[in-house]
């Protein structure tokens, strides 16, 4: 079978992470990339990506032209807002590709983006594509997972998710971004700037409520501190008591009534001892999915991406989410 | 939406399941029943099947005139044998019905009846028809979940399922078919004479090594009598020690090199104290995920043989199977 021609759209710590891993399938044939980034443009992608080698595709800004090369599938990772990359998503669209993007507004944006959702999913079917936006969190392990557990119930009620990350083990920039040795006081303020937020959990609700059909009239999130009780070591941090660690995010799905019915919660702090994603169905019968030491972020979501573009060619043209993917591993080479 | 017809194909306790269930789902309408027992023919499905009300469908013995009463899907669940359900599978897809099968060996049907798979494969595209063969096991607890779970994998070299059943809470048929109650040799006897033998672990192993791009050259089989430590009761038996109180049946996939690369073992026996379904990834990274009490047998299996019934009109028509699908809870209406 023939190979997957790839263009990386987007070669921040993401996307690099999506190109070494395409590197190691055989399947896939990255040809081209795309990044505005000046530090960037004209260097060999694989040098940018820390693949330590070059792999023969220069960085370019001028995405039409890029787009034009002749390929099959853009991944896509620039941006977590679907308004700021709507242009990008149209313009690969209409080159007729398909898109896999880790734009967390994209995971389902049938709640928040009703008319743009509708105009790209018509453009993804005009050209006969399929537009997927997906990773771990949202795509995977708070959505994802409570839909595939909720096929062994026969009737559904409530579902809850709960991600645990102990942030310790991760990034420096990802340490700092959860407000790792703020304020409590400073912490409110960067969430009010709307600088500290996690993207994606009311996605994740709506994704939810509407595979198992439950009634979420209205969806509501709350920004928290996590404040050390003890004194916090990391690589990158040291926090005293008091001082903010990382942060927890709640997403409530509210029925017509004011009755929680998806009710999800993800904690990112420094010393969180105990990391897990935990999904629960309410229903018949009740059932509970734990992965313990839960997905790593960075790893999970390079691997959900590309894992899913065979998918792409499987699943009916159009904007698609998560919910319609048969989530798999893709091995690399293509075969049955 | 109009509702999705059903024709039920099979009233034996898996299909009346079925029955109950589908009579839940507002976006079901059941339109014929087939079975072949004279204890049935004639008498109305609802009271057959437990549902303790008429429904006005009759169970009729003639197949063909069923299949052509007019209608969308067929729920069948007649046999574990794929060669024995095969003509039946063919009626109903001539008849341009999508098919949801709970035959165990149709679960994943391409190593054991290569031929027979193209042939059913190239009927269902013929009549652009999807024929699907799932359930809890094989189909979901120890295929499907290890393919969702491997989704967040970058690179996978192994995998394992273990499921454990505690078959004290469960129906005395399923207790007796375990071997509850008999010696180390009936019990060896009964497997030789192929009595006591749980179907579809070699296909959950076949679609597994598929799915993940595992070799698996060869697949064996071995099943062990677990044998009572102390005294076990339950409703129906009453087993000293020393005799048998269940199964161990286990399910290796090996490389053409001889190594394990996918386990697949399923314990079912009375008493058994720590109920659960757990399935690991080797790769990177590691990742395990349980069900903590472990899937319900019975409740499971007609949840997702029902559940996957909208997945069949989304599918690409042919023979598909449970890593085709973007296995998900039907919340009984049809929406979105």
């Amino acid at each position: 079978m023939a190979k997957i021609r790839v263009i990386q759209y987007g070669v921040g710590p993401i996307g690099a992470g999506m190109v070494r891993l395409m590197l190691t399938k055989p399947g896939v044939h990255i040809v081209g990339a795309i990044d505005v980034d000046p530090n960037k443009v004209g260097k060999d992608l694989g040098l940018v990506a820390g693949a330590e080698r070059e792999i023969g595709v220069k960085i370019c800004s001028d995405a039409d032209a890029v787009l034009r090369t002749g390929a099959d599938v853009v991944v896509h990772t620039t941006s977590s807002y679907l308004k700021s990359v709507a242009d990008q998503l149209t313009a690969c669209l209409s080159a007729g590709l398909h898109v896999v993007s880790t734009c967390e507004e994209l995971s389902y944006p049938f709640r928040k983006h009703p008319e743009l959702s509708k105009k790209l999913d018509q453009i993804a079917r005009e050209h006969k594509v399929a537009l997927l936006g997906t990773g771990v969190n949202p795509g995977f392990v708070l959505d994802k997972l409570i839909l595939t557990l909720a096929a062994a119930c026969q009737n559904v009620t409530k579902a809850t998710g709960h991600r645990i990350v102990n942030a310790s083990t991760r990034r420096q920039p990802l340490q700092a971004k959860i407000g790792s040795g703020m304020t409590v006081e400073q912490f409110h303020e960067q969430v009010k700037a709307g600088i500290i937020k996690h993207h994606g959990l009311p996605e994740s609700v709506g994704m939810v409520a509407d595979g198992l059909g439950l009634d979420v009239a209205r969806i509501e999130e709350v920004i928290e501190p996590v404040v050390a009780k003890e004194r916090v070591k990391t690589d990158y941090f040291d926090v005293p008591a008091g001082k903010v660690v990382g942060v927890r995010q709640v997403a409530h799905g509210f029925s017509s009534k004011g009755v929680v019915n998806v009710d999800l919660k993800l904690e990112m702090y420094l010393g969180a001892p105990d990391s897990a994603d935990t999904v629960s169905i309410k229903g018949t019968p009740d059932l509970t999915l734990a992965v313990p030491g839960g997905t790593h972020g960075d790893l999970a979501t390079a691997a959900i991406t590309v894992n899913c573009i065979p998918a792409l060619f499987e699943m009916r043209p159009g904007l698609r989410t998560s919910k319609d993917t048969p989530m798999c591993y893709f091995p690399g080479a293509l075969s049955r």
